[in-house]
């Protein structure tokens, strides 16, 4: 990931393309609007499989050559997408075997978007061979900035159950254990007399009268996305056999539970991320801060491109709410201040038809002479005046952690209780911070920790010897840990781990659970946070409760009521130069306030004085910070600005004297060019 | 359908009749209850298939020409059924090919009802051959008066994904689109890389990653309807070829979706329907009145047959309620106040055995000692006073519009909000114009309007240009419209309409829509009701607003809160000698009230002075008119009756004299020979 | 069942052991551990059929023959089980035919629990060679009491699809109905249309347009029942033939609704069941005492043996709901008081892999130095000090009906109300017997009833005249009756009685019904309940109304709203010697309280005077009575003894005085060596 930024010295912006849809006539005002709107950059390809290649090994380019000549006299860089997110309806034709399986064995067929089979080699060599061409082809075309390979990678399926899968399964396990001895051992299958005695014995985890063997389970959620893997890397490849532009494949983040983002990240040259906001979520700005960390952290902390997000609603939940004014862009620009250095959508224009023609889009069905149109041409002037920030970093003292293997361990069946998901969990961990105006990368249980002055583990079921061990000295090291009940219970083979739940812990944490004590449903229960020196606050602990015994911690907070009444249910640890904690509470985020304000007491870090929900994110160049102020309240607020002399507001292109005035749901963005007079404080 | 009516100059009287089921003892009973009971006419042989077919080509006649002779020779008129709707045993074991295949690919058996493939050849060509011998053998006997060719159409089930219906399906499209340039087309198949390159490649809509195209599935719905009719009019040409008494299907009205009445109506000599209350629904006799209005729509405005209805409960709700005293007879004579000259029930005795045994019957399990056949009685003897009101009509001055092709449309997926459903808004401004007691007729959006003071469009998501221009000239022409919101989203192909949603509207409502604002799942908001002259009013709003912009219209009730504030949330537009009015808001029955008082009053509509409950339906003869009256409250009420010298009361044989006294749950039957002094005032 | 009790004149005590699971260290302390608890007996061996048979024909009883002599050295029982419950790999690799189909024809593979197709000859013959080759082998094994066959039979399934069970199924109803004339009158083929005219035409009740015929459903389920308990019959004909020690099957009483336990008890030599609480169940010691008076009366009132609970909380439910302190232990106690002469848990040892790891055991994960193991240590004390009652019997005055059949009936679609569930109508007048301290026996409408002086019948919806009869002759000989709501609706083939619902008990009942009247989802009404000589009182109903009409009853309550306003609620009919009830309501369990009391004062049951929440259970033997005393509140309670000089307390082991004291959740258990004085009374 080391590659050059491709997309200038600017914050890039534009959209997903579909010239496709539109006539000509549409099409030659669609480059005069783009000019108007600012775009830079539009994203082309996906979906013209079957108009490149009409018929299998025929192909058509023409269009193409023409298209790309147009964008790229009307100054637009072209983000070249390789089709193999949607094979032509000839290719399920010819192929049925490649089609997926569902766990039921129905195939999938045509008529939608989604892969084939992702281990079929006649899916696999079709998508080579068009990327091949299309490399070939365009390796030199001056529009071409950057390749897309596919959509998506995990959405809208990622399991398969076909013949090819099952082949492909049991080659991915004789690799990962060696041998059946192996196989046996790490799936427990001395457990309901599940021994196998050959290789050909193995199968996909199909239906199954009672819940299938979880290990067998977690594994074929990691081969899934090795196969998708594979896909990309074989896509890339002859990309980068046959031309040099940087290639990318746009995740989902959070939002495609399938992909390990940070497993992929390292196979990209630029991390791209879509992000949609979820519609019955009130504090959706929230859960896009956190995508947008995820994504920064699994980019390793370099510039990203924000692929896909709407200008308003959306057309696949159930209820699509529409962005409200200002909305579109306060959400554009938080993106850009947790380091997205592009700023794209879904889509250009909206489609008349097709499944997603309730999709919004930089050019509504309204057309022009709308409230949205009128707010992209807006933003696409606001995007042109940040550009200086183009390359500058997010700094954060604060990691949560995030393993989406531990997230596929814990979403199996037959866990203590339905009520704990780790995605739940590590949002309200998260929007507590957020609500603390803290920023905060999202980080593998295995990685550095070093250079965090915290580090939360909201949701670490899974959780290896070796990245407990990696816990355990960040903590020796100085650091503050807080850990979320529920914790290292298994190891990676979803077998608990020798000593009980939370073992590999017990030394940081100086507790260890004798058993866990879910709530029923929709119970509540108390807890009764006491730390030294404080008024003793109750707080609301709903569904989880767990039977904690001390070891060395000390008890911060108690169970009040419910099964662990008298119990801990928050404990504190020193370890070696740092402080652990140990939260084996289920608390709203309300309750989360001062669990972490003592955390932070323990880190040495002190939130800023900020209006309640200012969001407020720093971003650091060379002798210069950006600060992007977001105000998502209905109310006007002020945020003071210390020694403001040397501080510019970019968007109104205003000195700052002061304090900065925030209109409700307004933004701004400082710039400091002495070390910012931190409005965190 | 300008046949002559086949059941007598009375109000005919009868169910469902399964001799089958029963001994001979049982039998001969039957006839003398049915006397008893006052019965006119029974259906018979809907079920018999395998009884008149025992072996393939094997025919067994006999039982059927005692049976007809015994109903002739008891007075009793027969509607002989096809038994299309169950194939027998050896059918299926025969021709295992031409089963259902559900989207999934599981066929469906025997053991249930519910027919086979309707694309199969070998289930067309044996429905042919059994339903010409039934015409062969059958065709002079005096009994039979009615053809019945198979039950409830497109129930339980109507989609097949069976290979014949790919054959099918493929040959439909070539029909309608020509070519695959069309289809492509049609079906906007560039969105997410669709595009067929041969026939062979077309599919049926099964299952898929994401979601099907959104043009095939409502082709499939289209194609499937369209199999269904072929099957009927296969079976009702090899009758009508071999006898002349008029075929019949039985309808469902609104709760069979799969089928279009007012496509179908024309290829039926009499309209029949089945209705069923909903149990859950405490206004269950709301939705009767739809079902019935629809019914006639359909017919045109003729005679139809209620095919059945029930007695007392259903078996197949969830909560079998059942009819309460009285109830049963005002079920009836709303049917034939809304223009059936037929009250037939499912079914004349209760089975002992199968799926139904718990549903209702005219002789209930508990024999004839029994509130439901002491009812039974006295109904038929209501009927017979009514003799007099066959063949009259019912007149509206307003309409409902019905397009089953855009609920089809609308009820795909991936719409704005999961809580816009057609039928709902159909029921609910149905529901305030019973309330108001105005007759309703229920029209399709291209149907001849200039006989309508009043029309209304509660839910017309897709409207072809075409039906868009005819709503615009009734307006031009001095009509008075109605539209609510998500109108006019998309075309027959659900493509949106060019100049975005509502496009095809803009010159009549004088507003053009920008955006569609879906509320969250149960949130509320408030709509400020302020027409000129009118104290505000403050009504609910959920679930739905719109961005709605002026043209010319006026602005008579605003948003005030939700994502809408301050937009319009009803507009009115003068539009040549007409009025116009848009109502982007989702409104409760009680919301719709102010809204459509301020219409009628443009329409010059007055809707009668009734007590609240109680449902007045006129239908008029040469010379004389008949009004039902059914009080549906707990309480008696009196209905004041104009110039009272000429009216007569049919039930009680009394002359009316001021005032008509319906107790509580009562009904009156009101002849006037004069032009009627109207109850509705 | 006259079997010698093979475990010892003790309460034996004991778990499920998987040795397999473990390394020989591990092992070796098991067997001290076993010591410290208290363990007599072990269960071993059903989930090893890959170890003892690793591949098709090649055995081996290597490490089996050492565990025993480990086991047996240590001094502990073991029951060994067959492991038809879990066919290895390479079984479901070389038979695939030999899979379960579901209903929708998937197949059901390897990788969890559950058996092969049942009827699959291959199955069979595998599962009789490892049975044999068990049985000859450790015939004279001393360690070895008691045979253990298969697992759980009907779960996690009963029902198959195969080709293997259409053959079968065939030849069962060919066995049932002799021909097809029979078959065609008990399914009542008739009726739409499914007349059968040869074998091969006859399916299993597979997929289907609309509703199955529900009696075909109805005879699938006893066939499914029946395959199984051929298997079984095998395995256990292959045991007798080559070993003498008593063999068993673990049942599930009534949370396994595919068995019929009363009549596969008389084919197991000792009665075993399984059971579990259900965690969202406050009461769930209520269940528990259901569920151990139903495995007692399907015992016939022998010893049988608690094979499997937990020592906390399960892993399979939601919400995994963990044992609080004593709860295990009265959960224990509360088996032993109705019948149970053995405790023995699932699992000796938590196993750290596979789909029920998070299920507790007697050794947690958190090893001895746990809550858990320190009451295991605890409860095996205990149980050593209840010796003397092993063999000692429990005898109540009071049978409840429970008949699997009906509840498969009552279970089929299409029912007049889906809020009528036979097993929650069961619970709910067992649970009014449980606060009023009677000890319940579970008895077949067809048993011999003269031993108990009351006869509830909670869901009797299937009763055949020759239970009706039995019922009536009950009560003629003097006995009390009462038959709840949707009674007596069908006979065998779930066809509805010839004169009506509850046709068979009008004579006894001296009531008929005319028509049930389902309330709406959520109404309730009232029944103003008023016998003779007592103030009314107003008793809450819901779901459920009928029109009775009186043919010699009294009426006792009334509906005092709700469709059956002013109808009977309840009636009483003096018949013979006996009295007879109906309650053709819905009534809570408070509502109940009125009407068993009235029953009670027909039946002269007086019930003991003990506090609320108290469990109170005697077992009777040779000149002795102990009696089980259980404080299932959150305060301390006196009970009182009556002339207390020869009672004596076991648990604590001291001489009773008058009272007894119960802690909060506390136990006790009397003995009285002369006739007790009652502490019921």
């Amino acid at each position: 990931m080391a590659t050059e930024w491709p997309l200038g010295r600017r914050i890039a912006y534009g959209a997903d393309y579909n010239p496709e849809h539109w006539t000509q006539d549409v099409r030659d005002e669609d480059l005069v609007l783009m000019r108007e709107a600012g775009v830079t950059t539009v994203t082309i390809g996906m979906w013209d499989w079957a108009l490149l290649e009409p018929r299998e090994g025929e192909y058509d380019f023409g269009w193409l050559d023409r298209l790309l000549d147009d964008l790229h006299a009307a100054g637009i860089d072209v983000d070249l997408g390789t089709p193999s997110a949607a094979p032509p309806a000839w290719f399920y034709a010819t192929y049925p075997e490649a089609r997926v399986l569902t766990r039921d064995g129905v195939p999938l067929g045509p008529g939608s978007r989604g892969a084939a089979a992702p281990t079929s080699p006649q899916y696999r060599e079709a998508c080579v061979r068009i990327a091949s061409r299309l490399a070939e082809r365009y390796a030199d075309h001056p529009a071409v900035v950057l390749w897309h390979v596919h959509n998506e990678y995990g959405a809208p399926v990622c399991e398969d159950f076909s013949p090819h899968a099952l082949v492909a399964f049991r080659s991915w396990l004789a690799d990962r254990y060696g041998d059946l001895d192996g196989l046996n051992a790490a799936w427990g299958t001395t457990f309901w007399g599940q021994v196998y005695g050959t290789w050909d014995e193995v199968g996909l985890p199909g239906p199954t009268a009672s819940i299938g063997n979880p290990s067998q389970q977690l594994d074929f959620a990691r081969f899934s996305e090795h196969a998708l893997r594979e896909c990309y890397i074989l896509e890339r490849d002859a990309i980068r056999a046959r031309a040099s532009q940087p290639v990318t494949t746009n995740f989902m983040a959070n939002e495609c539970p399938a992909i390990d983002m940070h497993a992929w990240a390292p196979e990209v040259d630029i991390v791209s991320n879509d992000h949609y906001l979820t519609a019955a979520d009130v504090d959706g700005h929230i859960g896009l801060a956190l995508a947008a960390d995820l994504t920064r952290s699994a980019s390793g902390g370099a510039p990203w491109i924000l692929m896909e997000h709407s200008t308003s609603a959306v057309n696949w939940q159930p209820r699509n709410v529409a962005k409200r004014p200002g909305e579109m862009a306060r959400n554009s620009l938080a993106h850009v201040a947790r380091g997205a250095d592009a700023v794209m959508f879904f889509q250009w224009r909206a489609s008349r038809f097709g499944a997603e023609k309730f999709h919004s889009a930089m050019v509504p069905h309204a057309g022009t002479s709308s409230r949205v149109f009128r707010e992209v041409v807006e933003l696409g002037r606001d995007l042109a005046r940040l550009g200086e920030m183009q390359g500058t970093t997010v700094r954060s003292d604060v990691a949560l952690l995030w393993d989406q293997q531990s997230h596929w361990a814990q979403g199996l069946e037959w866990r203590p209780s339905v009520d704990m998901d780790a995605q739940e969990r590590t949002r309200t961990w998260y929007e507590q911070l957020w609500r603390d105006h803290l920023t905060t990368d999202l980080v593998r249980p295995t990685d550095d920790l070093g250079r965090y002055r915290l580090v939360v583990a909201p949701a670490s079921y899974l959780l290896t010897e070796q990245a407990a061990a990696n816990l355990t000295a960040y903590v020796a090291g100085g650091g503050t840990l807080v850990v979320a009940g529920f914790a290292a219970a298994v190891d990676e083979t979803d077998t608990v781990h020798a000593g009980g739940y939370l073992a590999p812990l017990r030394t940081v944490l100086g507790v260890h659970v004798e058993e866990y004590l879910p709530l029923r449903e929709g119970a509540t229960a108390e807890v009764e946070w006491a730390p030294a020196g404080e008024w003793p606050t109750t707080l609301t602990n709903r569904v989880w409760q767990e039977h904690v015994v001390l070891d060395g911690a000390e008890v911060v907070a108690t169970f009040a009521s419910g099964p662990g009444a008298g119990l801990p249910a928050v404990t504190r640890h020193e370890h070696g130069a740092g402080t652990a904690w140990y939260v084996p509470a289920f608390l709203d985020v309300d309750g989360l306030a001062p669990v972490l304000a003592a955390a932070y007491a323990d880190a040495g870090i002190v939130p800023p004085a900020l209006p309640e929900g200012v969001e407020a994110v720093t971003r650091v160049g060379d002798g210069v910070e950006y600060t992007v102020l977001l105000n998502h309240t209905d109310s006007d607020v002020e945020v003071p600005v210390a020694d403001a002399g040397a501080v510019h507001e970019l968007l109104a292109d205003l000195p700052v004297d002061g304090t900065v005035h925030l209109a409700a749901g307004g933004r701004a963005v400082l710039r400091a060019t002495v070390p910012t007079p931190d409005p965190r404080g």
